[in-house]
């Protein structure tokens, strides 16, 4: 972004209420999930993925995740749907976020979630 | 929760999801913040924190997060606007998570969110 604070409603200076403004949905961390873990790169190959995202939130998300410099694409000049998709170092350094709260969840939810997949 | 999967709308199968549909909106993740880091217990000191969350979100997201024991409240006798709540063992296990996210922001949002307090 070359405007700081364009168009985004910063709830606080708080870094982790920062974080949660742009990526606080249920959404926007699968994409980087699916990107990180899964090694996802193409629109179809997101629309795949088990949770069965809708085609414009993931149109939306995929925009957003790119404003935000979090993911880029390959080929800029491509069509939308015919692009794929890369992190960036931004996005990457989100692997810890993810690892946490997949371990958190292997462990805290498998007790009412009957088909969780249990980490080791 | 008594009834396995009662009423949550699991995504799939993946720990990462699942913590998300518990937790992926841009508010619960704070209230849990506010519990683990600034000590908050009462329902009027989650108002004073600086996001200004609203009563109704707060009310529905200490509702939520107490029914899926991440919190409790510590005199359940009470009406529900002069209690206090505490983490529950899942609810304090969430503390990596937090700070993923804030060491993430620190370091990856701070170019463009000209007021982010940036961690050491």
């Amino acid at each position: 972004m070359e405007n700081k604070d364009r168009n985004i409603d910063w709830r606080s200076a708080c870094p982790i209420s920062s974080a949660l403004d742009l990526l606080g949905d249920k959404w926007s961390l699968l994409v980087i999930r699916d990107l990180i873990i899964h090694g996802t790169r193409t629109y179809s190959q997101f629309l795949e993925s088990p949770e069965r995202i809708s085609t414009n939130i993931l149109a939306s998300k995929l925009e957003l995740l790119t404003c935000l410099k979090l993911i880029e694409r390959t080929n800029p000049e491509a069509a939308s749907r015919n692009n794929a998709y890369r992190l960036t170092e931004s996005g990457a350094a989100l692997r810890p976020v993810l690892e946490a709260l997949g371990k958190w969840a292997g462990t805290h939810l498998s007790d009412f979630h009957a088909n969780i997949v249990k980490l080791s």
